[in-house]
């Protein structure tokens, strides 16, 4: 069955391309005091809202995600990051659920952030955007959701910074979020993350073509740092295993080593692609400012350095998930937050799913982790009266 | 006692601040098929060679360390590599020993590699110098041995690369060899240590100061590109346990985020410092060249894809060492290396350290490591015959 739909207020703008865009009526004042003005945020809706706006998810998309989560991507032409699990009959199926995802702030793909023009100068913003923090993410959803008629949210999911994202919204907008879903995530970057985030930093500063930020302004692309920032960052999202399974020593299109620099090993190969189709559809401000803003997020010394206090007296219901071989944000770091959970006595279940896939098997079609999140998700439709689809 | 010395052949030419250098009498003919003339050796000796030629302990170094193993380094001013454990009095004791340690063919610190003149064009080798594998590395320590007079070897240890080295010789030249420490290594580069690899060569390639490998020539020296390849690297060393405990999420200098891309975390500016450091003591085409000898290293593929062959009949007595929180070179790596020793009667010892230093652990003051070492070494010692000191 179809939900009722209920009407969503008009966008102020679409863009034929990127789909519907709200500019925000209020000014964004952000974490690090600055105040950010005339806010755009883009997104994407799946599903219909019904009547009692009941069946309301929001995804948080990570890193480099954005709010093309299913069908085809109007850049890539590739499928969304989440076509495995949200869609008609899916995991996350657009039946029952009216499913939003917008850019995030500081993003590439229509929302504010430096890649866009800042009305002051009427030139790209650059180095000019203020550095934004997932708070400031989170705020500009919460703003985005407030002009969309949606106060009340069934259940919020994101993976990675999405999960992040989604603690920061249990956290933050406790009254507004019924359930919520932080997925291979953590409360706090880690110092080895930092350093990984560092590392990516560096490589697009070190471009001549970044030129401090202004390469749009000079009409260049830091093309080069871009793509090394995102190799090295690839290889935090795999595990040892899946490459050893996917690439071994295997060598790429020939049968004997070359003794030369060309890619010889297939990893090389895979690497380089990754680096250099990544550019094409991403900016290298937005990712100085995302990846900061990750580095920056600590809910824990937010709230007096200790983490349970964040969820004093939450009546949010937590799934949290986390994969055995995932090294960039591993089980310990969700179990972590499960025990601070815990010491508030709030409503709790912690699943680790069993894989060798690495970071990016939250992205994956996994059977396991499919199941805790359609149970999980379905059972809190259930008890908050979402009708069945 | 100190042991009564052997006379030492001439060395050919001694640089002011390198120290002694050999010209091997023979051209190298490579694995490449290539042949390289002319190549000059720089190394350095610790202790006196006894009068029977049976107290030699080759030390084989990792991709950016050099013949400088203890003492302070006439480049950087610091204390050599292995200065915890080489010494008068310390693990391998050089009142006993006669310790040598070559800069690896490749290398930027005397011995031929592609920062030297190519005798062909009077001007630095650059790219065109031919690329070179472990093969070729422990190939030409052999030929300064036997131009130093220097036949049998009591024990050839090292960590990293250089385990694959130890294991290369032993392999290579098993009637050379009684024992062979190899520490924190393996048989074969993985795919993912491959990948991290290919990172840190695209950085260096990415940086147009690199000029294709023309930037001795050019005067141009590809600083930015070197540092975040060491960046990338220099994480991989540490295990996240170690980088938690010496830095977690602390403020470099500061009380505050200042919302902004300086070094805000005490550990993005310790990675900075790593990576402007590196520069200043290393080549950026060395670096280029040795990681690719590391990937291209596989004594399984080269014996018919089974290990054990490597081995077979070998009299050579093993010690193999990791550490447990050494995600570079995990122990499985080192365990599959016993299991093939296991399979072709070798003999030999294993031991896994308990650490959370990570893969950096090998160059580090471990106890339990350092009583290994001297417990074998000295063991092979006394069953070679080596006279007490």
């Amino acid at each position: 069955m179809t939900p009722t739909s209920a009407p969503i207020p008009q966008t102020t703008a679409t863009d034929p391309i990127l789909g519907p865009m709200v500019v925000l009526a209020e000014p964004l004042v952000l974490q690090s005091g600055e105040t950010l003005a005339d806010v755009t945020m883009a997104y994407q809706t799946y599903g219909a809202l019904n009547a009692d706006k009941s069946n309301v998810i929001v995804l948080c998309h990570a890193l480099t995600g954005d709010q093309f989560v299913c069908g085809q991507h109007p850049i890539t032409g590739k499928r969304g990051w989440w076509d495995d699990s949200v869609g008609l009959g899916k995991v996350i199926d657009t039946n029952r659920y009216f499913v939003i995802c917008a850019n995030v702030l500081g993003g590439c793909l229509g929302s504010t952030g430096p890649k866009e023009i800042n009305p002051a100068t009427g030139r790209a913003w650059g180095l000019q955007f203020p550095v934004i923090t997932i708070r400031d993410i989170v705020a500009a959803q919460a703003k985005l959701l407030d002009q969309l008629g949606i106060d009340k949210i069934l259940c919020v999911v994101g993976g990675s910074m999405g999960a992040m994202q989604a603690l920061e919204w249990a956290h933050r907008y406790p009254s507004r979020v019924f359930a919520a879903v932080p997925i291979a995530g953590s409360y706090r970057h880690s110092a080895q993350n930092i350093a990984f985030h560092e590392v990516g930093r560096q490589a697009i500063m070190a471009d001549p073509e970044w030129s401090h930020g202004n390469y749009l302004e000079e009409g260049r692309v830091p093309k080069r740092g871009l793509a090394v920032a995102r190799m090295a960052a690839h290889i935090t999202y795999l595990s040892e295993t899946a490459l050893h399974r996917k690439f071994g020593r295997k060598l790429q299109d020939r049968s004997a080593l070359t003794y030369g620099f060309d890619a010889d090993f297939q990893v090389e190969s895979y690497l380089r692609h990754q680096g250099y189709t990544f550019v094409d559809r991403f900016d290298a401000n937005s990712y100085l400012y995302i990846t900061r803003a990750m580095d920056y997020f600590d809910l824990a010394s937010e709230n007096g350095g200790v983490l349970a206090n964040a969820f004093k007296g939450s009546s949010v219901r937590f799934c949290l998930v986390s994969f055995t071989s995932d090294w960039l944000f591993p089980t310990a770091e969700s179990r972590a937050i499960v025990h601070a959970l815990n010491a508030v006595a709030a409503n709790v279940s912690f699943v680790e799913i069993e894989s060798d896939k690495g970071h990016d098997a939250f992205l994956l079609d996994e059977p396991d982790f499919h199941q805790t999140l359609s149970g999980f998700i379905n059972g809190c439709a259930d008890a908050h009266g979402v009708a069945k689809a």
